[in-house]
């Protein structure tokens, strides 16, 4: 029999393990052209908690009753496609399943030799192309900029940070504990890091953690924090924003204070993001960190769960920030 | 003697004439190399507030008991600069002053045969141009997209509206009285206008006059017009914020929903900005405009009121919605 999660209600508040359903059935028989797939890796993502919900978005809602689905690492066990041969390693969007049937469409051949699998669905994969495409093409950072993370410690923004140091700026990292953040300037080389759950007036702490005033945010959390931010930024400051993830799990529609007047006093650019809109710059991007990753100038942390029962509480743990870095189960 | 008016004390709240102070001072004489200017039109413009307060800001705060600046246009009455001769027309950021001294930097001649004097604090001058790059530069429109424009018979929407015709969108103005948008539709073109003022749902009334949704929204108010607009937003929609005049007088922080969410789910663009950012592309679109106001495809509204003892009282009316197009004071 094979294991499969199911939607079995939409999250109100904070996702529990009862929004999930574990059901069992019957092995998958594949037919001419397909290939049967077992998972080796699977990716929780905060953007998940928004396909949970039914309101419309870019992506569709994940429907009640039907499985779940996210980044997945997964290997040919059976081949009835030219494509593929059996031993072969696939990155691509699939179902919360340990084996699932593909037609080979959408799955992307991964070399477990040039790097460990899970790095395809971390620095090599959707979260690296988010880090590097977000801050390349909305942040455009330049050499002596000032640049602040938020979620500094999670999987897209320790990679940002770590651009943004290639790239020449001043990194300011924002994370949630006094270890995340040690680890953000001993192992990510971050410039500075601060703890936003025990600082009281986060807008001081920025304002001198960055005398120059900050050019780029790049943006994962929203909220308090990044009221704090947008006190501190200069003229023709860029904002990408890649989520929101403090206020997912808001039942109320989340208030604040307006940043329309700091837009136009300071001529700021804030651009909401995903990373398909950037998808023909894939190749170039995950070119470019590929050899940084060799060069030994890109390095990462991944939080590994094991156990295919798991993944719920993997999933709800990155609302806790119980992660460092990427997220991701191993079957 | 001359007629000047300095900032008395700085506006709390909404602006009165008790922030404004009438002084008298000997009439100037000049020297070598200057001329006298005697002002014809002055410019009042919702930004000027920005400048009265002491909050950093894009150009410095107005100096208590020294002149207020806006646009103004002056004619030349006595001459010592080669550069100009006595019955010269130039526009300017000048004091308001009925006479003035000026070095003739920064003084730009118009000519009076080829548009109406005022039309350059207006259309062809600041006005317009805030119009045009703001929409080409950051609006980005396409033939078939939606338009929507808050402040819509202000002196900066109704050129935006326009322009969007021209540039092939269908365009929604939204305006703070019946007269305002039967103007809009009737005069400047406008498919549709929606009054904020009497329309209970404005969510629901921008949903029904965009039926394929919001491409770019030209963003003169904030506050809860703009919340009505972004719930109606299309992916990849762009955001020219160029103002917020319904949250200028607040004295608290104005609070509105969180929009970093919808940012993310929509890939939303939104930027602030000041014309000045785009200073290179003057000549270009100052020739566009011409262009189109020759040809009769942009027109314009202007609110003359009469002498300079009624400048802050006119620049007050503006929070009021009391003018149509651009508000100027003649001398």
């Amino acid at each position: 029999m094979n294991k499969v999660i199911l939607l079995n209600k939409r999250p109100v508040g904070k996702p529990t393990t009862d929004d999930f359903k574990f059901i069992e059935e019957e092995n998958p028989i594949i037919q001419e052209g397909q290939v049967l797939l077992k998972t080796l890796y699977v990716s929780v993502d905060p953007y998940l908690r928004g396909r949970m919900s039914s309101a419309k978005s870019y992506v569709a809602p994940f429907e009640l009753n039907k499985p779940i689905q996210s980044g997945v690492i997964a290997e040919v066990i059976v081949s009835k496609n030219l494509d593929f041969k059996v031993g072969d390693f696939v990155s691509a969007r699939l179902d919360w399943k340990e084996v699932q049937v593909s037609d080979g469409k959408h799955l992307l051949k991964v070399d477990g030799n040039a790097a460990p699998l899970s790095a395809y669905l971390g620095i090599l994969g959707m979260t690296g192309l988010t880090a590097y495409l977000g801050l390349t093409e909305i942040g455009k950072p330049k050499a002596g900029e000032t640049l602040v993370v938020s979620g500094a410690a999670g999987a897209v923004g320790s990679i940002v940070g770590q651009i943004g140091k290639i790239l020449g700026c001043r990194v300011i990292g924002l994370a949630g504990s006094d270890e995340k953040n040690r680890i953000l300037t001993s192992k990510f080389g971050f410039d500075a890091a601060i703890n936003y759950k025990t600082t009281t007036d986060m807008k001081t702490a920025i304002a001198n953690a960055a005398p120059n005033g900050v050019d780029i945010y790049f943006d994962n959390v929203g909220g308090d924090i990044s009221d704090a931010v947008l006190a501190n930024v200069n003229q023709l400051a860029r904002v990408p924003v890649c989520g929101a993830i403090s206020v997912y799990n808001e039942t109320e529609v989340p208030m604040g204070p307006r940043i329309q007047t700091t837009l136009v006093k300071s001529s700021i650019l804030m651009q909401g993001f995903v990373v398909s809109n950037y998808a023909a710059k894939f190749p170039e991007a995950i070119k470019q960190l590929t050899t940084w990753l060799q060069e030994g100038k890109l390095t990462y942390i991944e939080t590994i769960v094991n156990g295919f029962d798991q993944i719920p509480q993997a999933f709800i743990d990155l609302f806790e920030g119980k992660n460092e870095g990427k997220m991701i189960v191993k079957i």
